[in-house]
């Protein structure tokens, strides 16, 4: 089974011609989920291995527009010869849903699935963000009245438990839960945690018992006990390997303050945080809601992840590998800034179209 | 005075890596607007000799998600260092406010100068589009009651006249009307009607009559006798040449039926027209709301427009000047249906980027 992170948009702010803003895939061999869909997203996931029909579930992590206003045009375009059975399911704050019907139904798109919108409700921690003592928010009626597009099918208003965790998503293979970030709105990272993976089946220790292969192996590797031609009793724990630990991956909405993760973000393979701006603009940073490769190394150390991304950066920091002009700025500076706490190898910057395995762990 | 058409996007649908959806700007040494504002116009702005600045009015023939989803998110990226004392004015059919004040709301974008939407209120006309017997749209409420976004200013709802012409905006130097089109949805085609322009101030004859350059030329030439410093009165038609006639800019929303434009369309120096598929797919066409080459030229010749200029093209089509793939069509099929009937000068086939001077006109 495996497991990679797509980064199909690394801008801040806005796209330029040579970055996307943000957007994010996870893709296995069943499903392909999206992380944020800031405009030109269609066209990154166009540029990109991920098959758009693949596309089942989409998490906003807040509502600023280089997070969310590429969701109708990628609604549109991946409906096109698409016929899904099962409804795509997005998940993100409230207002949300208002968006995406307003868009979709002003524009009378009629999409080739169904689609749902679960909204996340908002706790009143989200709502204190001040500047030399100015909230920088107004008040914006979240709520639609309208009736729903015709592709649209009710969805849930998701609140959060008394840790203030939202658990958003969970099957036998795979949950999300979110947390709540610091940041101008309502912001959320999201913790997709795959579930420990069956062992692997010993097949040459039950050929030497005598059983065929069939609907015995898949019974003894769901966990039950079978009984072989001979008579003989097997089993799981002799024959199955050991349980090999599920994958662990946190992927931040724009944050400046990212400490709920320390309630369910442990040991992470991943952590996908925002770096901005540079650490000697650390005020400027904090003041515009974001963080610093310091910032982002500083949780991403607390948390014992195995890797920190870096992404959304500020439009001043060109592409590492930028040929065409002589004494830019460049990612380089941000990565070098969380390098230098967390080591070389733990650190990846990311960039448009890179693709991260996520490798399977050992039991 | 400059007139120059710059295309932003010529795509139908959606946007490719090579081709952007629908997003047109005439500029001036004075001011841009632009026409429709597809998903990723704000970078293909940033591609082109486009000032952002420098918008000042923004028209949206429909509200299919390839012409207006851009919307918000160029309004966002325009407001970046732009502290505007004018309003950027905005016109596009009703359900526009809505759509840009629930998106610049939801995301709390705080713009850097204000905005107002005035909205083309529909005729009955516009609704009906049948392809065998089902109508293809559905109820939308299309008025807000939220409260205005912070930097939005109340905005008309413009009714049209007893000829049916939307009478959008006129000033000393350029008018602006608008004619119901055909398609899917209501669409509008914007006519751009520059106004007569003053004839050339004869300096030498000036200079030997003894007027010196200042006040004084400035009065002659805005149509008012003056005297000379001799005591000679001197009257604009002795030192003014002849008026020059204005020029006549026709841009199209997505149609298959521009009849309408016969009332105030004649003699248009340049006509934008949609050609999404060739004319073999006329059928096919027609279903979907759009226009051949054939049609497009069709409205032409009876417009008796100078130059007739193709855009909105199905994906099928590839640019013209495609060298990676072999016995691919391209806009090509497009430029010669249609120069068959106006001829080879009259077309031109419109790409991403491509600027047009509008000439100005001898007296
Ligand atoms: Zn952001
Ligand atoms: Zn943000
Ligand atoms: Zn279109
Ligand atoms: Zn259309």
């Amino acid at each position: 089974m495996s497991m990679k992170v797509i980064f199909l948009g690394t801008a801040s702010a806005y796209p330029t011609p040579d970055r996307g803003v943000s957007c994010i895939g996870l893709k296995n061999e069943d499903w392909v989920w999206l992380f944020d869909c800031g405009e030109g997203s269609q066209t990154q996931v166009m540029k990109s291995e991920i098959k758009p029909g693949k596309i089942s579930k989409i998490f906003i992590t807040h509502l600023h527009g280089d997070h969310c206003y590429g969701l109708p045009g990628l609604m549109c375009t991946i409906s096109q010869n698409n016929q899904r059975s099962e409804p795509v399911e997005i998940y993100g704050p409230e207002g949300l849903r208002k968006f995406l019907r307003t868009s979709l139904s002003l524009s009378q798109s009629q999409l080739g699935f169904d689609y749902i919108v679960h909204e996340l409700k908002m706790i009143p921690e989200q709502y204190v963000f001040e500047t030399s003592g100015a909230i920088l928010t107004w008040d914006v009626n979240l709520s639609c009245d309208d009736v729903l597009h015709p592709n649209e099918r009710p969805g849930l208003l998701i609140e959060c438990d008394r840790d203030k965790v939202w658990e958003l998503y969970d099957d036998n293979k795979i949950g999300v839960k979110a947390v709540w970030l610091k940041h101008r709105i309502p912001s959320f990272a999201f913790v997709i945690q795959e579930k420990p993976i069956a062992g692997k089946l010993d097949a040459a220790k039950l050929k030497a018992k005598g059983v065929p292969p069939g609907p015995l192996y898949s019974k003894i590797k769901a966990g039950e006990k079978i009984t072989a031609p001979s008579g003989e009793k097997i089993s799981p724990r002799d024959v199955v390997g050991p349980p090999r630990p599920g994958r662990k991956v946190i992927i931040c909405g724009d944050t400046c303050w990212s400490e709920e993760l320390l309630k369910v973000g442990q040991n992470a393979d991943i952590l996908v945080h925002e770096a901005t701006l540079q650490n000697s603009c650390k005020d400027t940073a904090i003041q515009n809601g974001h963080s610093t490769p310091d910032m982002a190394a500083d949780i991403a150390q607390r948390l014992n992840v195995k890797k920190l991304v870096l992404t959304h950066y500020s439009q001043r920091y060109k592409p590492i590998n930028c040929t065409d002009t002589e004494n830019q700025e460049t990612v380089q500076i941000l990565y070098d800034e969380a390098a230098s706490v967390m080591g070389k190898d733990r650190v990846v910057a990311a960039y448009d179209l890179l693709s991260i395995s996520v490798p399977l762990k050992s039991s």
